[in-house]
């Protein structure tokens, strides 16, 4: 069923040089071959995205609301083939497939309901004076699309931050047509994926360049994405590396454009000390849960857990030692990922002061087995290299001196997506003081929960300061997202015939600011 | 009554080095000496300023507005001393620079209102769902200020794009402390201006560090700024090298940080054929007028004007040489945009095709001389050079073969602040082709009159696509300009005691969406 081809503007085209899919688990190739996809196919993409954008980014909302709704219908009808193709391609187990194509789907009618909604076009209008000196002018402003974005899907989440993952959802929400780089860890459930969203594009009747999708292992696919002069902006989720790459190459273009990338994050947690004291135990199975969920493998991770030393601390560090063994060994996403959490725990052992708690169970070789460390503040501070993220279910717990040196660290830190305070009502006075610093650092701020788990909803916020993303005024999660890929325009003086529809003097029904004052 | 002395966290700072104040007409030194600020009064005045910023970051929008409000009385209070040395240093009018001084109060107050206006703050609250699979939890999102702002004075505007301008104005309300570089070409005018917001920073009771000024003449004291760790953004108006140094500084930091550079921007004008048929000598006066303005020192100055050729074009074209003689000579702002003037112009009359349609009175050396062309759409379309910016009285008129030829090149112009459309009823039919067009390209799209003027107000965008400005999605005008200095931040389960007052269950009276729905 699969055709191992690149879609380029409803087009489905074969290559010469080809990769291989593989089995996660296995190691074994499936079938079939994946066409790389050539600069030729990066530049119809863009060219077609191009022509396509004047038509889609003028679709009244009823019209691009019913676009993503038959899309997500689309994606839905694969049912458990899809599950099945991306369960093979990333070792990921059924039940978080499931929930994450219901994640993928119901993102994608979130976005619908937003456009429909209206208030993302930020609607103003400010009415003439003439009587005032100088005479003030009728002005109207609305953001309109910024035009085609390459969107990069990620490989750890083969549905949701993948080929009709949030950037994608929140790009065509905009008005955005999408060219899409599938990643090659999950080329099959790239294609379904793409072939459902063509689908929806075609019996929409819209033009076929609002969606392609290109597959390919080399690095040079993505450099000639962001580099098309068509391209007008850009979301990546992935490594510190890969973003950084994508972001100086969008710098160096003539005209240079915005990157939206999420890089890196270890997500520190601050047990507070009366809630240490009450739960130490309960505490340490929650976390040993959370930082192996996935293996390890989230965005939202708990790398770091911050705690002041003492016999608390002594007892969550024992039950978290007593709970890891139970934690199984699992498939990581790709040899590359399990190669690189091997490096990455070894290296972290070897850091000076460093103590290892305990491990996983082991597994098979593609498995990434849980470690979780210790470590004193004060030697944590003395290494950057206690903050390197990498891929897997590690984590390491920081054992301060005192409330003030766990808040010294906090604010040295690097940008985060999330950060957490796990506390009771005697901790709220010292949590307080703690907030404004956590402001500082991450995009989202969790009180007693852990950090895996990222709602799509209006108030969530998917990023925070760099390197966490390269863009800390913005979110990839939730509706929010839809402000990354547009700008405003305003209109002085325009007569009404000439008016943009939300903009005409019959309000469109939605928010709008008028002389000032919002009104629903 | 001036000191020539650079202003450090409310602290007068001399230095070694010194640069002159120079009258524009005369050329003449104006007394006194100015200190050159050196790199240790950056890093000091960047120091406070991160010292300052959560506790300024942390006012309530009462206080805030309140701060806004002194600021601008006590610029107002400058009186006439300011305008006369604004007067002499600019070699602006009189009536101008008053009229610039009302622009620059008018500017803070209006962000005051703002400030507490309150739906700057996007604040979302989604309640929590236990009974979902998996349970929802509660989430609310607000905009916190992004940190410590860097902005560069513009030589064009000494009050209104300067120390008190619409930069510093916008980063303060949405509760960033400000670093200014005051601009060497107004050196006296920006001590008056910046001593008066110390003064309000001082009677407010805000930490000194909430704003600094420094001055100087050397391109290392902007670098050492936009380098500086404590800086999270950067607001610059000036030369399109200019922009794109800091904006190559800013990316190159271990933290990136945006830069919102506004630069150049030749803002086309189309004169549709029945308004030119019906007016060819009224636009052609009120065309000269709006090039000359202010010695044609506007970043809106209309540089590019569009009809289709014929009887109406010619007689355009007639009306303008006739109009032209008329045009005094004007004081430019600086020797050094008299001179870059002066070749541009030079550059401009070698280009193949053009022609001169006629000049202004001479005036006196520091004075620009207006100066129009004409050129076939066939010769403009051969040569970027007809595209370059250059400050001063000068404008091409493009004589097109047709409205098609005249499409095809407002659509293969780089981004612009402003696109203007002068039409009748009869033109609006073609006219409603071309918006789409002027869409992709301008920040601002005209009906009627003439880009020079930019109202301050809700619905302005002084803004476009590159290299109009480094970052199209903001404006550096109105009160949308507040939205280039916050991020946002969510809240997840936060204990009721521990969230930040506007996301408190009693709702603080402004804009909110919650569960979806916006509510004022």
């Amino acid at each position: 069923m699969l055709t191992g081809k690149n879609l380029i503007a409803g087009e489905w085209r074969d290559g010469n040089a080809s990769f291989e899919a593989v089995d996660a688990a296995s190691g074994e190739p499936l079938a079939p071959e994946f066409a790389e996809a050539t600069k030729q196919d990066v530049a119809d993409a863009c060219s077609a995205a191009a022509e396509a954008q004047n038509k889609f980014g003028a679709l009244s909302q009823a019209e691009r609301a019913k676009f993503l709704r038959l899309a997500a219908d689309k994606i839905d009808a694969l049912g458990e083939a899809l599950t099945e193709r991306a369960m093979s391609e990333s070792g990921l187990p059924q039940a978080r497939l499931t929930g994450e194509r219901g994640r993928t789907v119901g993102q994608l009618r979130l976005f619908a309901d937003e456009v429909e909604e209206g208030a993302w076009q930020s609607l103003r209008i400010d009415h003439a004076d003439p009587e005032r000196t100088p005479p003030k002018p009728d002005l109207r402003l609305r953001k309109i699309p910024l035009g085609p974005v390459a969107v990069f899907g990620a490989s750890n989440f083969p549905l949701a931050f993948s080929v009709a993952g949030g950037d994608t959802a929140s790009a065509l929400a905009a008005g955005c047509c999408v060219v899409v780089k599938g990643h090659p860890a999950h080329p099959g459930t790239s294609e379904m994926v793409a072939g459902a969203i063509s689908e929806a594009v075609s019996e929409c009747g819209l033009p076929a360049g609002v969606f392609s999708m290109l597959s390919g292992t080399g690095y040079d696919l993505g450099e000639a994405l962001v580099k098309d002069p068509h391209i007008a902006a850009v979301g990546f989720t992935g490594s510190r590396s890969g973003g950084l790459a994508l972001i100086e190459h969008a710098a160096n273009r003539e005209v240079p454009i915005p990157v939206y990338a999420e890089m890196s994050s270890i997500n520190p947690v601050v047990l507070m000390p009366a809630r240490l004291q009450e739960g130490a135990k309960d505490l340490a199975a929650a976390y040993v849960a959370s930082l192996s969920l996935g293996a390890g493998q989230f965005c939202t991770n708990p790398g770091l857990v911050f705690c002041v030393d003492g016999d608390a601390a002594s007892q969550f560090v024992e039950a978290t030692r007593d709970a890891l063994p139970d934690v199984a060994g699992q498939t990581m996403l790709t040899k590359g990922i399990q190669s690189a959490y091997s490096k990455g725990i070894a290296a972290l052992g070897r850091l000076t002061g460093v103590e290892l708690v305990g491990v996983g169970a082991e597994g098979s070789s593609a498995c990434g087995q849980a470690h979780v460390y210790t470590v004193t503040g004060e030697d944590f501070r003395k290494d950057k290299g206690f903050q390197e993220e990498f891929f897997g279910p590690s984590s390491i717990i920081v054992r301060c001196a005192d409330l003030d040196e766990v808040a010294n660290i906090l604010a040295s830190l690097e940008g985060q997506l999330t950060a957490t305070l796990h506390m009771s009502e005697a901790d709220h006075t010292e949590a307080a003081k703690l907030v404004p610093v956590l402001e500082q650092i991450a995009g989202r701020i969790i009180a007693n929960s852990w950090p895996t788990g990222v709602d799509v909803t209006h108030a969530m916020v998917h990023g925070g300061p760099f390197p966490a993303t390269s863009d800390g005024r913005s979110t990839s999660v939730g509706t929010l997202a839809i402000e990354r890929f547009l700008r405003p325009v305003s209109y002085q003086d325009m007569p009404e015939s000439l008016l943009p529809t939300p903009l005409k003097n019959d309000n469109p029904g939605c928010l709008i600011r008028v002389n000032g004052k919002h009104r629903v």
